[in-house]
């Protein structure tokens, strides 16, 4: 059933024969072939979202809704073949895909019901006061509109729920824009399966063409060439940062700059207290070896550096995070440039002169890896940034402080988060004010007693955080408010009623 | 009472011996000496902002909310000295300084009515779960923090209302961000006058010291400072896209890239429907020549292109906009750049070999204009893009369409826009469709039969819109809703209710 193609609106198209190979990250082997999207296709089908765009922003919310609970049926519907594809590229577990396509059901549906149900274009009316002294007051409805054609980037940590049909776009889908993906060159197969439920879906619900398209690439090219294009008004990502930034620098750089809301690095620290530490830090580290370890540590909130506080407990503490971390199975990786980052960055940072390693991860066979931790004090830890770089995968540091202050000082100079944890007791509450407060001004998520790993697609969910967390702390691409970052407003001025989108 | 120093914090300060002189644009005499800020003075100024945000991010809405009320009834009370400076310095009449006057401080007590009694914060709140299968589900308080500090530009066009205290400061100050002005250099004194107060009100109210501080410069250099400082965490502007831009990329540039909010250039194209023009041609024309005159036509909301449909009742449209535009008085602008840079841009469009110049302004004394009009086909208006760049002042451009389909087009071929307007009667509406759907993907604000100057300050209003209008389409610069530039949501996930802020 794969073609290997490119989705140009409804045409399946290869016009290169500049082709690359999937691999299963377990096996080595090679999956399928697949075509790099061409300038000509890129363009056309850039082309094709923008003549899509009038007559789909104009749509009801409820045709709208129609098509994604369409695209979601037709998701469920490619059956084995998309779990089977997915796990061959991505090395996951079936239980993991078949947890990840419920949840790319479940988003898919969700936006379908807030565009049916809620006020979501914010819409907010100034009645006119004609008698108004000195001037007559206008009559003012505000409401929102989608901002344009929006190319969204698949994420190599989720092949589905961050991917062709993800959050990005599942909601510039419902908020009125046309999407161009660029599927990650990790998983297409299951980029391709997806696109193709999407349009039959869009067929079927008389959608226009190139309101949807998919794109092959495997260098950096399809991307560059899909930011910098005119017709396009907006970027989604989730992926490192050394990619999101790039292409929020070709975005800013634009004669018309346009918004990237990139997720990007973040080592969600986790702050142990003191008494945590006394009365149930062998509790706390074993979760937490299962928290950095959970997915391989591929999740993006991922507990990367653990805060303790004070030293009685703490031996205990790190023993048992150590052993429990021991016992947990080696695991597949996304990719073999994902494995061999991760072996880069974890040695650079162990060979520090300041880092004791508590737990290297054994030599595995082919991408496999198991957990490693290391450990610092704060006073080093504060004294070379590099040490706060995220390593993706299974790897998280110690950063030990004497006391309230000494953490304080250390969070102080934190970047920007993701999340950021605190398991504290509470007798501890009055001295932790301050901790809260700038735990804050770091992250868009502040957890209360439990692990960072596990994001909630809920109205409340914030992901997203100060940068390098994100390009835009001011959004989240979890959740229905992730629908807010296609979306302006704008302003109707003494319009009569009829006139009214 | 003027002393030409910087405020740096609570301190007056003058380290530089670098000094320029503010000017009287109506008799070109000089008014008064001050002092550019130094780097030392630049980083100062940010590190007691720095410092003061978390105690003021801190503080109620109740005592933000009076520092903000404190701070007008300190501008009222500055009494004629504001008023007779301000009009030294923009050659602005005093019914405009006392009208300006009274929505500054409209504006301030407006942002302190809002945090006192409105869900400002945006909060909302996702209830726990335990019970729920196969996870329980956390329970989600999304709230709302202040950014940091900001850095706000003072407008040369608003020496009140978008200066040292107008909506970018009154908004930043509201949502609990310490403010960072670089005072224009056109109305030195103005600003210095305002800063004062506020410094009294932050005294006063027991705002910590660094809330706000207000710095000199007639260079690039302190803005240039002030926005690549690592402390400045959001930026405030209304000016040229030349500025505007420059300030864009600076901020883009840093390794934790900000956002800039700068409102620039715009057009405000008004479209004269067929109807319009054959009815009541003559009553709209002299509407418009109103309208691009207003102020010299130094509103970022003026009227430069008029958009006629159709030849019937054009040329009495054409004489009557001419002729009303010619009984209009000489109008002083507000510096001599901006005069000589309105002398320029007028003759770069007048000899284009396209434009029919319909209304050449007389070579008036000093600084002063009237209003000039030219003309030209739409085919020729959408082969050259240069005609639709701004000139600053009172100028404006008849673009003639032959039919609606040919309107459409040039509104397709149109850059982003503050304002888009129509004049249009009942029976045409069916035909015009198409022509409002093209116009809101165009503007942030749509006007249905009236002019475009005049921006209410309304919670409705959208002052903003795609770019080059402004930097960001998302956010409006007027109105209460521009209080979320400065707000970014964060996430309390299973907090106790004693630990939330």
């Amino acid at each position: 059933m794969l073609t290997g193609k490119n989705y140009v609106g409804y045409d399946l198209s290869a016009e290169s024969n500049s082709i690359f190979e999937s691999i299963n990250p377990e096996t080595e082997k090679k999956n399928n072939k697949f075509h790099n999207a061409t300038e000509g296709e890129i363009n056309k089908a850039v082309e094709k979202a923008k003549n899509a765009f009038l007559e789909y922003s104009a749509k009801t919310a409820e045709e709208r809704a129609g098509f994604l609970d369409t695209i979601a049926e037709e998701i469920l519907g490619l059956g084995e073949e998309l779990i089977s594809t997915y796990c061959q590229e991505s090395g996951y577990p079936e239980g993991r895909a078949n947890g990840e396509r419920g949840r790319t059901v479940g988003q898919l549906k969700a936006f379908a019901t807030y565009i049916r149900t809620e006020n979501w274009k914010d819409s907010f009316e100034d009645k006119a006061d004609p008698n108004r002294s000195p001037l007559p007051k206008p009559g003012i409805l505000r409401t929102s509109i989608p901002i344009g054609p929006v190319a969204v980037f698949g994420a190599s940590n989720f092949p589905l729920a961050f991917s062709t049909a993800g959050g990005d776009t599942a909601s510039a889908l419902a908020a009125g824009s046309p999407v161009v993906v660029k599927a990650h060159p990790s998983h297409p197969g299951t980029g391709e399966l997806v696109a193709s439920a999407i349009i039959n879906a869009a067929k079927k619900t008389g959608m226009p063409e190139g309101v949807f398209s998919h794109l092959n690439g495997n260098t950096n090219e399809v991307g560059t060439l899909l930011v910098t294009h005119p017709g396009i008004k907006g970027v989604g990502f989730t992926g490192s940062l050394k990619a999101g930034r790039a292409l929020y620098d070709l975005a800013a750089k634009r004669e018309e700059p346009i918004p990237v809301f990139a997720e990007m690095g973040s080592v969600n620290p986790v702050v142990v207290s003191s008494s945590t530490l006394q009365k149930r830090g062998k509790e706390v580290a074993h979760q937490l070896a299962g928290s950095f370890n959970l997915g391989a540590g591929q999740f993006c909130t991922s507990p990367g550096i653990i805060f303790t506080v004070g030293s009685e407990g703490l031996s205990e503490f790190e023993k048992e995070l150590v052993g429990s971390s021991s016992q947990i199975n080696a695991q597949c990786m996304l990719n073999k440039g994902i494995k061999q980052a991760f072996e880069k960055g974890k040695k650079t940072v162990s060979c520090s002169p300041y880092i004791t390693v508590l737990s290297e991860s054994n030599e595995e066979e082919g991408n496999r890896v198991t957990g490693s931790i290391v450990k610092v004090s704060s006073k080093n830890f504060i004294e070379n940034d590099k040490l706060q770089e995220e390593v993706f995968g299974p790897f998280t540091m110690l950063v030990t402080c004497d006391n309230i202050k000494e953490l304080n000082k250390t969070i102080d100079n934190l970047k920007g988060q993701l999340t950021a944890s605190l398991i504290a007791e509470k007798e501890e509450f009055k001295d932790l004010k301050t901790t809260i407060q700038l735990l804050q001004h770091k992250a868009g998520r502040i957890i209360f007693n439990a692990m960072p790993t596990g994001v909630e697609v809920s109205a409340a969910m914030t992901h997203g955080g100060p940068y390098p967390a994100s390009t835009d702390s001011r959004f989240t691409s979890v959740g229905i408010p992730a629908i807010k970052r296609w979306l302006r407003p704008v302003s109707f001025q003494d319009f009569p009623q009829e006139l009214l989108p």
